[in-house]
This record gives structure tokens, sequence and C-alpha cells, in this order.
């Protein structure tokens, strides 16, 4: 069974919304091994949706449309259907029924736009929408299944899960997918390629694999495709396992995991708690931590050290020191990160100093010139960095490097 | 000219990535009149890539492609696009310079995988990524212009902004289009909406209005399309003159303002220094704050206090204050302010302390609950909001008031 997802409307077109709703549904199709074959966007055009429709017949035995079903005028993916399947809009009196109740539990009374939201396509069977007024429609049409839904993301979502995805589950019979996303840091996608080679070769070949990169991080995603269920998990844990053997060093974690994630992780493993110290980062470390709920079991805080009145007055950073070796060097990083442990009162502290750019650099101390330090109860380890110009992609690469520095220092316990 | 964008790689097919450049691609393409057809999201497969080429040749006159040039073998939009137009892939000198410049700079030598990044399709026209290794490429054939681009965002964002849409703009001929966009912070859409809808109806018919939401914030984008230039300029600026006056409160900036570039001139013009010191938004200030180059000139740093003992022991708050009116309180937020100002030596600081969720909310302070506080020459302000449940969003909305706040406090003086 092979899915084309169809998306209808000019906000997608001229840039006004990003597309969430074709990822959403192609993870949930997949979760229940359903292949999408190809994503399509069109305009509010009854010619190009036909077109769309066509098209996509061809490739795939389902196509699901999001969109277009809204009671205003630009919206006409209900007439170019019944265009398209050569049948007449009927009304339906149960969602008649539903959108009334909708209206009149607000306080207000039926609009003839409202009362048309009732009308379905003749000989479809109609979805109860209950997060909405628009109802969906399942239509089979010369050996293909079309779906049309509102472009509305909880509505969409809705019906999606109440109604089909248990009708396509119950329809496609016996594929199954199983996928395993392996994280890499700190290497880049030839590099990578290049040491994993042999053991690329050897995947069975039942097993996809795929190279996901952002910046300072590879993913790796593994796909296996077959019948039974258990025998596509066994053989992608096989294969994870001789990949851990082969580049143990580059990964940090799997599927959802993020630095800060895995960091955490180890930290509460240990009952013990951190703290940052950042310069160049500038609270992007604090950010990234504090984006996962829970986190104050292991966080404490952070001091964003941006000017050197703020390293010595927060952090005990010695003026002498600053004035000799500078903001940005190996013993400014130590005292942060160690006057960060000290006054935040935590078991291990990390610290961030470096010029992110665009201007600040000197020859000695280009752009992108980072110091990272980690502190910890078996003393203080530093680590020298050289990024690039970028001002945006140093603080995340920086605050990347920072989390990593402390896992690797975590796991050498 | 008419532009479809085809965007190549299962990632997007299985819903592990969300497509954000063909939204960004759209809008960057209208912002100078050029109208994207079809958004098409395709497999790494050279038959369907093949297929996608020759349906968008039939609608558009460009091809905008990205995705499927990276090193390893998954990748084959280079080699599909040879065999669509019958040609070979070749060395380009310059880019293997670049290649190898980029690697050498890292202390890397060059592998193959590296070194075939500098194959490009005989007689296409290159186009240099400096953000990376994967050159772009501009063919022309039977009247269509192909362009292929790397998936990576900012990749692909560098080469749109240096090379494509200048190239597309000099082809597209003699209408002239000017933007502006007004912001506004604190008012949903359709309120904004019912304020503005007098001005709104007196615009001259070649002025089109957008209005593009996100959290917390309305932008108004005003869109001028003829053939001079500077009575474009004049009609806009007309129209952004009587908006003035209309919602005066509410707009904060224009084009690409942010609360946190505005704040910054605000206390530059004044010759001051802000801190913040951060409870609920975790640091989010600071690394917005800091997201701005050359922002050291009025940004101190900041104290990210996520739990009470970092609270006490860096900025001064009462232990007694905590105990007895917990820590999300404006006795809380008022004490954090305050410390920060004076630990930090700034003219002015604000501090956040709220519930972000998902979990620690109370009958009494239900998650969403924020205080918010600027403490300044002129004494403490403080301000209560009540978000939802989503912890992101809470972050990113904390953030934004609290800089406006500050940014009030600023123009009453």
């Amino acid at each position: 069974m092979n899915v084309e997802i169809i998306t209808i409307g000019d906000e997608i077109l001229i840039g006004q919304i990003v597309d969430t709703n074709s990822a959403w549904m192609a993870t949930e199709l997949n979760s229940i091994g359903i292949k999408v074959v190809q994503i399509t966007s069109v305009s509010d055009s009854a010619a190009h949706l036909t077109e769309a429709l066509d098209n996509a017949a061809k490739r795939a035995n389902v196509v699901l449309m999001t969109g277009g079903l809204g009671p205003t005028k630009d919206d006409l993916t209900k007439k170019a259907l019944c265009n398209y399947f050569q049948r007449n809009l009927v009304l339906h009196e149960s969602t008649l029924q539903h959108v009334t109740n909708f209206f009149n539990k607000r306080g207000l009374g039926l609009t003839q736009l409202n009362h048309d939201q009732a009308m379905v396509i003749d000989g479809c069977e109609v979805l109860f929408n209950e997060c909405g007024t628009a109802p969906g429609m399942w239509m089979e049409h010369e050996g293909v299944i079309f779906v049309s839904m509102p472009g509305v993301p909880f509505e969409m979502k809705g019906l999606m899960e109440t109604s089909v995805l248990p009708k396509l589950a119950a329809r496609s019979g016996m594929q199954k997918i199983v996928h395993k996303t392996i994280l890499t840091f700190g290497i880049g996608e030839s590099f990578l390629a290049d040491k994993i080679e042999a053991w690329e070769n050897e995947l069975p070949s039942s097993i996809k694999l795929a190279y996901l990169p952002s910046p300072g991080q590879v993913r790796l995603r593994l796909t296996a495709v077959g019948n039974n269920e258990m025998i596509l998990y066994e053989a992608i844990s096989k294969a994870v396992g001789e990949l851990l053997v082969v580049i143990p060093e580059y990964i940090f974690g799997f599927d959802n995991d993020t630095l800060a994630s895995v960091v955490g992780k180890l930290l509460m493993k240990k009952g013990s708690t951190v703290a940052s110290a950042e310069s160049c980062t500038g609270g992007n470390i604090a950010h990234e931590i504090t984006s996962i709920p829970g986190c104050s079991r292991w966080f404490q805080g952070s001091v964003v050290a941006y000017s050197n009145v703020v390293k010595m007055n927060m952090l005990g950073v010695e003026e002498e020191i600053l004035e000799r070796h500078g903001a940005v060097s190996e013993l400014v990083a130590c005292q942060m990160a160690e006057g960060a442990r000290k006054r935040l009162q935590t078991d291990y502290a990390i610290a961030t100093t470096g010029i992110a750019g665009p201007d600040g650099g000197t020859v000695a101390k280009p752009v992108g010139t980072v110091w990272i330090a980690v502190a910890g109860p078996n003393g203080t380890v530093t680590e020298k960095f050289s990024f690039a110009n970028n001002r945006e992609r140093n603080i995340i690469r920086s605050t990347q490097a920072a989390l990593n520095l402390l896992r690797l220092y975590l796991l050498k316990e």
C-alpha cells in the first residue's frame, strides 16, 4: 500500500505557513507500515488539484488530501472533487446536526456558509470530525482510495487517529517497517561514511541506511521492511550492535535523544547536578538544557558572563588572568567553570569563552576560536575549537561541543 | 515567471524532518514577484526525480531543487540529473580548491567522497557555496531553468541569497516590488484586523496586505507592485504613516527588527546597559540578545537562576520571601531583577519567574503563570501573564513579554 499526500492551499505556496501536516502524517503512516511515495502542495485551483489527483493515482493506491474545506470562497476542494469523480454534493443530515450544535453551543446561529459544511460528495463515506465543522470524506474510485480532510492540524490529526489510520491499517495487510536512528557527534558525513563502509556493505538487503547531517551531528537512520516485525527488530538491533563496536566514540544516543538529554540521563544516574558559565554561547547551553521538561532535577542554573566585569564579579575570574591571557583563553575558561561549580554549588560545571563573530577576531585569535572547560570532582579538562565565521552556527557548535565534553567527562569516571 | 520547488530525500517522506526550506524559498520568491506553482517532495530515487522533473517542466519555467547532493551514496541527485540532461559529470577545479581548503582549514585531508563534491554536471553554471562543500548548479534545458542546491537549510539559503534570487530577479523583467513589514506585539490576528479595518479598506489598489502571525506577534506585510519604484515607496510610506496613528501602542518595529534588537537600539541611544535574571525562560532572553552581533555594547550578562539556591546565592533573593510567596511570585521577580541590576552593575535588568510546564502547576498557580519584572533607575515595574500548557511556547512568550516590558519602560522615560 502506497500513499501520496496532497496539501491544498495558496498559503503554503506563498510560504505563509510551513506544511507540518505532511511530516506528521508520514510519521504516523510509517508507524503502521505504510509508505509515503510523494508529497505534493498545490494551489487553490480546481484544475491544478485535478491534475495532481490524476498523477497521484498513477503512483499510489491511497491519496490523502488536506485543506481546502473551509467555508470561505477561496476553498474549492469539494467542488473540484465532485467534478473529478462526476458526482454531486448532497446534504449529510448528521453532519448538519453536528454543525448546528457546534455553533449553537457558542451562542451563534447558522449562516449559509456554515450550512454548506454539511454538503458532502454523493456516495462517499463521511468521517466524523469531532474537532471542527468540515467532515472528512472517504471515496474509492477505480481501485484507488481518496480521503479528503481539513487542513487545520488538530482537526486533521483527530480524523487521522479516529478514522483514517485504523481503516488503512486494517486494509494494508502484512508489511511492517522498523526504524532506528543512531546519533553521532564530532565527525563529518564523508569521514563517517569512510569509517563505516565495511559495516554498511555488510548490511542485509532488508535494511536501508540514510545519512542525515545537521551542524556538528550526523544521524544514521536504519529502515527495515518485511513481514515479520520480530525479525526486523532483531536485524536492526544486530546492525546497531555491530556499529557500536566500529565507532563507539562517535555515538551519543538514539532516536529522539539530544546531547543535553543524554547528559541529563547520565547526571540523574549519578544523582549529580550541573551549572554553566557562558560567554560566547550567551545562554544557549542553559536554553538547550531548560527546553527539557524536568531538567530542574539536575540543572541548577547558569551565569551568562558576557562582560569581563560579570566574569570577575559573578564567577571569580581573576583580573590579572583576564589581562594577561585575554578573555578567550584556556585559563579563563577554567576559572569560569570552577567559579560556576563553586558558586552555583553543583557537582559539575561547563564553561565557554570564544569569539562568535562576525567581528572581534584577531590574527592570533580569529573569529570561531572557542575554549571550553568542564570542572568536576576529578579536576578540570579543557579543549580548544576553531569554528568558522557564522555567528549563529558558532553558538550552536560551541553549545554542542560543551555538552559533549561534559558527556565524555561523565563517561570516563 | 513560475517556479516549482522539488525537495529530494526519503527523510521528508518518512516524516523525520519537516520541510521548512520550501516555505522560506516561497516567501523569498514572492518578495521579488515570482510565483510558486507547486511544491513536490520526492524520494531518493532517480526514476522518481526524473518523473517529477518532467511534470514540473510542464507547469513552470524555473525548477528549484534542494537535497540529494551530499557525499554519501544515498544521495543520487547528480547522477539522476546527468541522466535527465544527457550530460556527464566533470571536475570543477575552483570547487575542488574550495573543498580542499574547507577540509585543510579543519586540519583534515581529502577523501574520495569529498573529492567527488567537486564533480558537476557538464555545461552547468556552478554556483559557489560558501557555507558548505556541495556547489549549486544552474542549468537551462529546452527553455526551462533548473537549479540544484543542497538541502541543508543554511547552505540553501546562502546560495539563494547570493546567486539564485538575484539571477531570477534580473530575468523576471520590469515590474518593481516594494515590501514593508510592520511588526506588532501583544494583539491577536482577528482583533488586529478589526482595529485596522478602516485603514485596510482605504489602502490603494496597488498595495496588498498580508497577516503573518507567529507566537505573540503579528507581522503585517505591505507589498506594492508597479513600474515606478519611487511611487511605490511613497505609497507604502504613506500607508505606514497612517497605520502608526491607528495602532501606535502595538507597533514595535519594522522588517528585520526583533524585540531584542529594538531594545538594543533604545539602550545604545541612552548609552545604557542591561542584564537579565531568568528562571522560567532558562537563558532564552540572553540567547535572543546574544544572537545580535555587537550586543556586548549594551548587554552585560544574565543569571539563569533555575534553582532557589542560585536565586539566593547569585541574586540575593531572600529565603523568607521564597518561602512565604513561592518562587513564582511578584516579590521574587522584583528581587531577581533588582539583584541582577546591582550585581551585574547595569542600568536596567529584566527578570522572569514562572511555570513553563508541562508539570509543576497548581490550582492557584497553573502551568503558564509567569511574573516578569523590570528594574531601572526609575524603580521596578512588574506584570503577571497567564500563558497556556506548551513548554516551548511558554518560554518564547515569556521571553518576548520580558523584552517588551523593558521596551515600554525605556520608551516612557
